[in-house]
């Protein structure tokens, strides 16, 4: 996939989960830098009705393979660090 | 949830998202930070069957909702930060 082009796709994204990965409601996950192996995986058992979520089943039914390994390799590419608590 | 009760029994999510909620092998997600909410709802539609994966249905299918509020409260508990690229 193309991250750039993924990034572009990913205005579609961004009310929910954000440009950067980052949820923006409790409800959606955080999706910066997830492989793509996962969000590729998630995004098609969506598109099939294998997974299925209101917002989720409808998003993904229109993407093509192509934009899917897109926004795959756009999510993939923000790179997350963590911070354990005390 | 508590989530030094949730870090104890995090031992058995370590192998594939880590116990500080980084994914160790591509077709698992990092969970580090996600909210309670989501990862509430996604051990319990696992353990219900409505959400289905190989491991994941038969580690769920033993938690008890506290221990799911527990785990939740751990990987929520992990701070994280993004870094988008140039």
């Amino acid at each position: 996939g193309d991250p750039e082009q993924g990034r572009k796709l990913a205005v579609q994204c961004q009310t929910c989960h954000g440009i950067d990965g980052l949820a923006k409601i409790p409800i959606a996950p955080n999706i910066a830098g997830e492989s793509q192996i996962y969000l590729q995986s998630q995004l098609k058992a969506f598109r099939s009705g294998k997974r299925e979520h209101e917002m989720m089943s409808v998003v993904a039914k229109n993407l093509t393979d192509r934009q899917i390994a897109d926004l795959a390799a756009w999510y993939e590419s923000i790179e997350v660090t963590v911070t354990l608590p005390d």
